[in-house]
């Protein structure tokens, strides 16, 4: 109830902010750059697809359950969301995609050399907007809000270099694997959190469980997509089955496949995977325990999650009542 | 002389400090992001090629000039340094170049997913050194100047779009070319003059001069290249003769040749340009002007520049002498 009021409330008013950011900017005689990244954000049609703004939504939320104010965190909720579609942009040209939010991407409508170079104008924009935190709060958190967010846009690459370099890598250990999604995914998320909580002036135990929170939230979230990957329902999950296995992506059951069963190795190493074999290699997966795994695994970052939100709202309030609503409806998803 | 000095002592403390902050950053599993970076920035071998730091080095000089601390203006001039990288890095990705300072490029060597993540992680890490001016200055004066080089960086990407668009357009106003090599080369060095004034905490006034006049010298030498690049001595300039008509090249003399002459435009448009008849091409733009037009716009821009050296520095000291020498190697080159 408090999830879906405020997200009435507070989803409009993020991207009234995101717009009006932008359009404050001077782009001169390249205001076909302006359009770019304006096609990017989703608004050159309206109604047309974008993101669900879910990381400044919860940096809003956040501040919202620690009394904090929306409007002062806003600039840096917004900066959160443009430099999450900057690594976007980049994303969509390091990995070839095409098509999202079911339109081409950037590269594949202006070419590789813009899109690029758009991405890094997208990336000068969030740290301007994160900048602006000097207008709405002070000096000391505007300064620490852009050394959190600084250091998390280097945990980002990190996180990409390693899931670059796992396409071509035979090897992968579990443990690197995590230490992947959690740059890649995680960091951006306890960031978003714990700027949630910096804005609203909380001391650091608190900004320490706000940011345990957020990528506790972030890494249970990318291991559920990992397992919904291979035993997702493909009615829910809008995907086929098993589809991580048919595009050979190397998540988290797959890697535990390949370092527990011979079976399934040979099978993935030597074998066309194919929807007629799928099914067989889905219950390899199971009969070495990677589904228990990535069960237990997820399960052990919900915990967390749903502890450090204990910890920090011990009372009730509409806000607090919504992250717990946004965490369970992220978390308990089928789809 | 004084030049010479500063050169010896400047040059080695900016290299070394280049390197303490990258090496301070924690990689964890990234480390082959860390020697990506490393590569790029010329310090994988024992005396590699790199550039010529003249942007830090400037910084530097500015500050010294103006009785401010070189240890103060450092993590500044450093930021500039790896920020100018991080564009070098996109740039060659954007311009398909496979050799810079004799070397593989970063995405011919790794790829270009890891260099455009590369990239990423640089403009990541130029941030956090600039942030750093927190601990050698004040909280105001990081702010500034992280809002002043946050702003840049958004110039230098307008810059990029013109480049990258001017490629396949075929009516360039002279105009927007200027606002082209104003946002692309001459925005970041007036950044670094402006930084040195901040550092050393001088007033608004002096801020602009110096802005105004590491912009002009940009400005100045960009067009002096252009120069160059038709009207250069190959003995000199170790290219061949008239390389940018042969490269076709759309710079400004060029540009200035589309516009006033008919007969350049068609020999442009429609003829093979060679070794041959690049002699009659370069006459064509003599007779039209071009070659007088750029002569008197670097000759603008290069007085401004001095100008502004006068105003800031009526009273000679060892700094300001050596920044008058730079600015007279940088553009009264030959080469």
């Amino acid at each position: 109830m408090s999830l879906t009021v405020l997200q009435k409330q507070l989803l409009p008013e993020i991207e009234t902010h995101l717009k009006i950011f932008l359009q404050s900017l001077d782009f001169g005689q390249s205001q076909t750059l302006y359009e770019m990244i304006s096609y990017h954000m989703g608004w050159e049609d309206v109604g047309a697809n974008h993101g669900k703004r879910i990381r400044p939504f919860l940096s809003l939320l956040c501040a919202g359950a620690l009394n904090g104010t929306i409007q002062n965190t806003m600039p840096g909720a917004v900066a959160i969301e443009y430099l999450h579609n900057f690594t976007l942009i980049h994303d969509d040209i390091e990995d070839n995609s095409p098509i999202r939010h079911g339109k081409p991407t950037l590269w594949r409508k202006w070419g590789l050399a813009q899109a690029v170079n758009a991405g890094d104008a997208l990336f000068s924009i969030a740290q301007l907007s994160m900048l602006s935190l000097n207008e709405t709060c002070d000096e000391a958190i505007a300064l620490k809000a852009l050394e959190a967010f600084n250091h998390t846009c280097l945990n980002l690459t990190q996180g990409q270099y390693l899931d670059i370099a796992f396409e071509s890598s035979q090897d992968i250990d579990i443990s690197t694997y995590l230490d992947m999604i959690g740059g890649k995914t995680a960091a951006l998320i306890g960031f978003s959190t714990f700027l949630g909580g910096l804005t609203a002036h909380v001391g650091e135990r608190q900004l320490e469980l706000l940011e345990a929170f957020g990528s506790s939230l972030g890494m249970a979230f990318q291991i559920q997509d990992d397992y919904l990957g291979i035993w997702g329902d493909p009615q829910e999950t809008g995907k086929s089955a098993a589809t991580d296995l048919l595009t050979r992506k190397k998540s988290l059951p797959i890697l535990f496949g390949l370092k527990q069963s011979d079976d399934f190795k040979n099978f993935w190493n030597n074998e066309e995977i194919s929807p007629e074999n799928v099914d067989t290699l889905a219950h390899m997966l199971i009969a070495c325990g990677a589904q228990d795994f990535v069960q237990t695994k997820a399960g052990q970052f919900t915990e967390k999650a749903f502890k450090a939100l204990d910890q920090l709202f011990p009372v009730k309030n509409d806000y607090n009542i919504a992250l717990h609503e946004l965490t369970e409806t992220l978390l308990n998803r089928n789809y």
